[in-house]
């Protein structure tokens, strides 16, 4: 397999956590997007959204160079080809559970707060850097306040999101914590974020997919 | 089962149209969005991101009450408790392209166009009327560039997103156009993405699930 990311895009970094946790090795390819060579030939060639991640796979049982997009979708391909250790528990009602926090954070802060967004509020809409980092953490304060009542107040909440194994909730959640820290979000008032994200960073695997420990790391 | 929605929320229209195609019968619960119901204490006891939809299940085989918010996971709930007819293929790697298309749409486009984004343009960035029309349309744009190059393109693109029968990527792209149409987003350069539309729209669960059939449907 190849993956085709970047060290600080969050959402490149909840698959690299799934490739770690199910122990499958992967080469690296690295586009710099603050460079704009997700939007290079080569790469629209392989995702023609210019976003990444793309995951390429390559041998056994599958079409040969199968390139799936979408960190959602190649995480869910991950549990259904690679089902040890499973990212979603096994009932309807607690997968629904699971998924429903994962996309609190896949679908209602990433995408509002995703570079070509940045970029567009300080680009086409001439806002400053100001405006650009109260709206990160505006989106960042509202969705955690919802998120911290739902993990503190529900009973299927343990070490982790649900329970005491990691899963796609966390998969998504710890990238975000990751993320909101370059912009000085404050994490004071989440405490139950913050003890999952801790006993999350206790995992070799959430470790060493973090972006401070890939091939195209920089300050 | 109860569906706490509003009839223009194109969230909600996903879950209206998965819900007719399986032929499932449900109570609909209204929250005026535009007049923020969404926000009051009722709805945040039942879901605290203050979203819509939230699926209210009761009876059989399930905790009494249980409350499923976000529609993607609602989505795939469904679908595994009532599993015909299927809205995702079955090898991993199909399941994997219908979930990345309605990913495209479900993280890429509708999370940049919600209600709250318009309305933080024209409140906190105090932008116009105009500003907001051309940030709804450049997500359209953008994405459904991509979306129909996949479509057209790929192989396995039928009638319908994936193949001859209507699915989860369907289900996402169809109340996404009927969206667009409100901002006149300009339909002419995506023929794939057009005639798919026209397909589902001969299939009676959309057209029950579209916004101008629901009891709190205005003009």
């Amino acid at each position: 397999m190849k993956l085709h990311n970047y060290f600080r895009s969050s959402t490149s970094y909840r698959v690299r956590i799934a490739l770690a946790l199910k122990g499958l090795p992967y080469e690296y390819v690295s586009y710099h997007l603050r460079e704009g060579e997700q939007r290079g030939e080569s790469y629209l060639s392989i995702n023609p959204q210019g976003l990444v991640p793309t995951l390429e796979l390559d041998g056994e049982g599958v079409e040969t160079g199968a390139l799936l997009p979408q960190s959602m979708a190649i995480l869910e391909y991950l549990d259904e080809a690679y089902p040890e250790p499973p990212l979603l528990p096994q009932g309807p009602l607690e997968r629904a559970r699971v998924r429903s926090l994962a996309y609190a954070v896949a679908c209602d802060i990433h995408p509002l707060n995703n570079l070509r967004v940045l970029n567009y509020l300080v680009g086409p809409l001439g806002q400053d850097r100001k405006v650009q980092g109260e709206w990160f953490r505006h989106w960042v304060a509202v969705e955690f306040a919802a998120l911290e009542q739902r993990l503190a107040d529900e009973p299927q909440t343990g070490r982790f999101c649900h329970g005491d194994s990691p899963g796609l909730a966390d998969l998504c959640l710890v990238p975000q914590v990751v993320n909101g820290r370059r912009f000085d979000c404050d994490m004071t008032p989440y405490p139950t974020i913050r003890r999952i994200h801790e006993a999350c960073m206790e995992i070799s695997a959430f470790v060493e997919a973090a972006p401070d420990r890939q091939p195209d790391t920089e300050n």
